[in-house]
């Protein structure tokens, strides 16, 4: 498969995105939204920075003004060289001559209450508490968590390339042997694969072999894999900046007809989730429609864990496909359907696409066989 | 050179570094720290996660109760396996079941006054808010900014053992060729060679070559280098979960005088530096110690940055050696003294070792000779 890069995103897509946010803001009843470095900046204006630091970067984004981005100058160069700049005007702030705080205070009003991004650090919102003590904050997960959920055409098209990469990764794993080799060794071909198919990075290769594949939470470890053994491989990261994430499991030399039993029911709760996905419909509507297969068959106490999660410039994110999850889909939000079944001692099987709601319903980004595959 | 791995951290050690910052919290007026996910919580616990997420992991401690490690469920396992977990109680929430928040408030004391580790994220700050609204919070790097200043033997051991491997890939690196290479490539030599001496991670190897060198920004890009350059390297990470952080200046071919000069003055200042350092002495004097010796030699504007900054479980944290730092120097500090001279559109030259506080001055942790070196 060749890799293919979509074009790039321009100043009218984060421009656009960032009116959407105001807009969301508004509707909410908030003053506005603050956002540090991290998922949220990188939507909203595509400026990637290594980690946030003790240096305040925040990006002020509220009705009526044009969004503002506070940068220490040290950094307002490549501030200014992000595709999002020319929607943004910079406003920077100089170690050991300005208070950062007091350089963003007179962009809130003072009686407002703003959505702060999740991770912003303490040390950055306590600056701006004391600096504007009659602002109210509050986190963004709480106050707006679908900010992200809804995707554009243009982020659309990196998931479904980031899922062809990783699709491309599974078909070509499935030619390589497992038997004899340890669950690392197939991890590192996987995360090699996947960055032969366009990953500038993996976040996760899980690898459960045999009774390993009964823990969710497994990696991938030093078992060696065997005859007999199911496999569970689950993996993901990112590609031009969106996420990819999908698991298949398959089997070493044929499976017994109970294996394959269990691994009908898991592709059958799989196929009722994204049967479920249509706008209007609830997260939870996609969960119970999965869940309902696998407790039909008697494995309900085996399904431990929410049938998705979002995804979109983080590998892991809102909206959260999971009971009690009310929001209705939206046309454009992605999301993971991975119902599974672990029988602990003996094995798991998971599977795992990623889906798109479209005003026809739920769109698979990734396409490869989910009948259990056999392996050498 | 053999790399070394010191001898593992015990629970005793994290015990001691726990109970100490109890003891600054008191003496600072507090009720207790609060520490998520991070450096602050890998120097007191020993405990390493990937990233701060969004489900609450947070260390509680307060005179006169035992530190508590509040956890999820699902990253007990991870926490109780932790070398400092025997000095710790573990109160673990449940996804779903808990409110994480309602789980740590009674920890607080309902008027106390706590510092929270700096990169805390505003999400579980304003969860502990709402959880405990009377009690105050504070920034723990405003409160309490030499927390992880001074090093017990054991990490001192450790950043010996860092700067010593460090030392080892600079020797290395001298015998390779630099003519008609890139700066890149010899950045991602000094890269390997790090890892080769026991680096686990890689932070930064800065390689400035003639003009490029003149900016102290500037990491490592494509620019050929060639007979006549000035080459500043700049490299380091953690070793054993330590920093390292040394710069050479070499010359490739010989230098001029005029270079061999400007090589001279900072190499004196920087002598001048480690000289000033002794318990009692501040911060700020050891950085007049250096710029003083620069500014004789009427290059004062050309000495753009400060002086140097701690190194410990990160490679860059307090103390910050730079005028205006008051704080006196406590024996087991740990600090770069790396004056540099910048001659825009020429060349720049920069030294630097990292020094440890003893009772009788400041001891060298990096030890490869600073006599302008000519390589190839």
């Amino acid at each position: 498969m060749p890799t293919t890069t979509p074009p790039p995103f321009t100043a009218d897509d984060y421009r656009e995105r960032m009116a959407r946010a105001v807009r969301s803001a508004a509707d909410a009843g908030l003053a506005g939204v603050l956002i540090a470095p991290g998922p949220d900046l990188v939507h909203l204006t595509g400026y990637r920075l290594p980690a946030e630091t003790e240096r305040l970067t925040l990006l002020v984004l509220a009705p009526g003004r044009d969004p503002v981005l506070v940068v220490p100058t040290l950094e307002a160069g490549d501030a200014a060289r992000s595709i999002g700049a020319p929607a943004l005007t910079l406003r920077d702030w100089t170690d050991g001559k300005d208070d950062p705080y007091a350089v963003a205070a007179p962009l809130l009003a003072a009686g407002g209450r703003y959505a702060v991004s999740d991770n912003t650090w303490a040390l950055h919102l306590l600056g701006l508490t004391r600096a504007c003590p009659e602002a109210r904050y509050t986190a963004l997960g709480d106050a707006l968590p679908m900010l992200r959920a809804v995707k554009d055409a243009r982020e659309l098209e990196r998931l479904a390339a980031a899922g062809a990469a990783a699709d491309a990764a599974y078909e070509e794993v499935l030619r390589l042997r497992f038997a004899g080799r340890t669950e690392r060794d197939v991890a590192h071909d996987l995360a090699a694969l996947l960055r032969r198919f366009g990953h500038e990075q993996v976040d996760f290769t899980i690898v459960g072999s045999g009774p390993n594949g009964a823990d969710p939470h497994h990696e991938a470890g030093e078992r060696t894999i065997a005859e007999g053994d199911m496999v569970v491989m689950d993996f993901g990261g990112l590609k031009d900046g969106y996420g990819s994430d999908t698991t298949r499991t398959v089997h070493v030399g044929g499976p017994t007809p109970a294996e394959q039993h269990v691994h009908d029911v898991v592709r059958e709760a799989q196929q009722a989730g994204v049967d479920a996905v249509r706008p209007g419909a609830t997260c939870e509507d996609v969960d119970r429609a999965a869940r309902e297969i696998i407790e039909s068959a008697g494995y309900g106490d085996l399904f431990i864990h929410r049938t998705g999660h979002g995804i979109g410039v983080t590998t892991h994110e809102p909206p959260y496909i999971v009971a009690g999850e009310r929001q209705p889909l939206v046309e454009g939000m992605c999301f993971s359907v991975e119902p599974g079944i672990y029988l602990p001692g003996r094995f798991g099987v998971r599977i795992e696409d990623i889906v798109a709601v479209t005003a026809d319903g739920g769109r698979r980004l990734n396409t490869t066989d989910r009948a259990l595959a056999v392996v050498e």
